[in-house]
């Protein structure tokens, strides 16, 4: 079988340089490019890039995907920064290609994104839902971000659905011993020397609980699900925003 | 709205007399029959029943399942001893009254159906999966059904998606320290006083880990599996293998 | 060997009566009265009762334990309300029985109070400590009164040891995200249907994180420490305050 | 305050030149030498080293500490391969330099020396006790080293305090699935890819549990432990054995 071709854009940062690691390690892929800062586009159409993953910044990411879009190269976006008037700029772009493939993901961790997906659907079947997320001591914000958009995926779905209001007799409670709130879930930050990135997301109803805990313990972890993308992404036309929609979760 | 009219079959056990206390305290239902070993089924079309919760025995379930159906009345079933002849036999006698339905749950607790689910839509997306299963010691049986059944599903998964083995360098290794192995999918089983029920299915990848854990603090944790089998089986006519079926997971 | 001559005072209560049961199951004991409200303290003499395990009530404990200490009675006391006066008062009593002991217990639980020794051993190896704690929905307070201790407990040996600020490079937070402030530990508490009464604490240094945790799952996790302050307090004659000083920790 | 002159032996290892960087990054220590295969010993004294960090093989640690005994230098150890041998010639060339400490550790992980000293101190207080280690697919063996040494030193603390056999109804298993018998205590080996080293130690009593978790999500996780050494190892005449008696564990 013919590999992949593929080419990495932003490859010179901390993460494209990881990415063209895994490219290059993966059995079923072939880098074919390489781009940094200032390097010339046609680069990818010269080398018969069929691929290109995306990891710049939002002010490089627009001319990027254009160009892409205009030879036919599908793209796995990894660069952050979409406003809706951007994503209706890119759909009109791949009306115009309709056999290309673009994926954005805002993560590409496939850890953290079963996290989330399960944490939803579980999510109104349980009288009690909060989130708990543990990150090293250099973070700047509190709660995390993901975590943050956990519980509000969590409180929508929990809308939905008619779930009651959380039971909670708290009377006596010292200043943010019961977390943060977002929409109604109490999310909790802690901050331990050691750690990297991790969330759980704690359910309890009538005598049990469950638990779905996601652990990043190195900044690799997010490869496999560019990888994943990268594979997908030449057989799915049009625009997909979220790796999930890769998993074929039914 | 009129409250729902249920009768517990098997009242007087373990299980059917905290049915019978999670039906008298759920707002929207109404206990109209708690039948025990010997007492007339009639009782049920006199009272007016219109599901019947099945907590008797192999022995019973089949002849209290041919009276309800004969006269209409939906059945949430717990009875265990489900062959093929047997569920051929059920969806025979549902084929003759069609609005009928038939909940068959092997497992009530929400979090172990969503724990195997979530589980086996993961499976496929990491290198490694193991089970842990926790349980007091007086169990007899090791691993718990629960978890060989998981860890079959897990590796079913692992089959269909093609999957390779999973990464295992041990050389040296004292009997029974990577556990039992179930079609590929270690399980190990911890025996430890305090416990009730407790599984863990870690899942391993690049530089992350998915942790689904299910608690099992009380025996009362299936009873809300139990509610929501009872307010769905009325709108989901002909047979439901599995708990799982009723939780929109899509 | 013969046995030892228990007696139980608050023998109704919740607590007693579990206390009454846990007696009677214990080999090496004999239960030889269970005293509720009314009932005349002279029975303790006349049934040659050689400890007291004391679970009244802050109005009643200091009577009965007077009483005791006359009659050379051992005391095992779970019962709360103790201020400096009444410690102080009970010592002189003590110095005119000083063959008897008196165990002053706030927990029995050995679990609770083994998290507290070694979390506040651990404490001052770690640049990061942090305390969750994690109760039923129906708890009034939060954090717990044990979370709270065994910070206030966290941060004085931090302090005694001279340990640096924890590091914490938040900038932006919710509300609440970052826990409640105990002394400088941050201390989150979550409410959850189906748990019980569950403390973890976590310790972070350079690429490792130690984590000790509590969990108890029945109101009959103290039993195990109230036999063992009855088997103990027959050779500990004076008065001691905690359970730990009862556990051989060296 | 003048800061302790530092050399590490062993300093081109991967463990080696993680210690340089760490005492090079320790505002109390300068590291006046870095010594590989080969250079001189007598640098060290020309350095005007106090502390040698000694980190290559067995085949050169005698001989080094030889050279620093003479010299009155301190040694903080890690190379393994200790016999009653070795340890006799030891203690005899330091009855020559009275003045002079040796810290040899297996292990300076605090996280991992504490768990184990924890665990061997609640032992005997649980009716069940049970080890899980988790390591990453690439390692040979299983369980790992660290947890049959757990094992066996909570086999140990029990049979001393006289501990009845654990409880355990099993009478139908798969095989392995209670894991190895290490002395009587169950220990079960997860591999994992994400994983690095963890190990979790299980005690289960009347209601309740304990669990201590020690994680190393990073190889760094020993060099707190090295520089503490070092700082402790100067006060420190004579040999220690183990991490944990500078520990200050009471």
């Amino acid at each position: 079988m013919s590999k992949l071709r593929v080419a990495v854009l932003g490859a010179k940062g901390r993460i494209g340089s990881e990415a063209v690691r895994a490219v290059e390690a993966a059995d079923d892929m072939e880098l074919v490019a390489a781009l940094g800062r200032g390097d010339r586009l046609e680069t990818l159409v010269e080398a018969g890039a069929q691929v290109a993953v995306e990891l710049t910044t939002p002010a490089s990411v627009m001319g990027n995907l254009d160009f892409c879009l205009r030879h036919g190269i599908h793209a796995v976006v990894g660069t952050t920064g979409w406003t809706d008037e951007r994503l209706t700029h890119l759909r009109t772009s791949l009306a115009a290609s309709p056999e290309t493939g673009v994926l954005i993901a805002p993560n590409f961790s496939i850890g953290a994104v079963l996290t989330m997906k399960f944490a939803v659907q579980a999510a109104r079947w349980f009288e009690s839902v909060e989130v708990v997320e543990l990150h090293h001591p250099n973070k700047a914000d509190a709660p995390s971000g993901t975590a943050t958009r956990t519980a509000q995926l969590i409180a929508a779905a929990r809308a939905a659905a008619g779930c009651a209001p959380q039971p909670d007799a708290t009377v006596t409670a010292l200043d943010g011993a019961r977390g943060a709130d977002v929409d109604g879930v109490p999310v909790h930050a802690v901050r331990l020397r050691g750690l990297l990135a991790h969330q759980e997301v704690l359910l309890g109803g009538e005598g049990e609980t469950l638990t779905i805990r996601h652990d990043s313990l190195h900044h690799s972890s997010f490869m496999p699900g560019v990888l994943l993308g990268v594979r997908r992404v030449v057989d799915t036309p049009g625009l997909t925003v979220g790796l999930e929609n890769y998993l074929d979760l039914g």
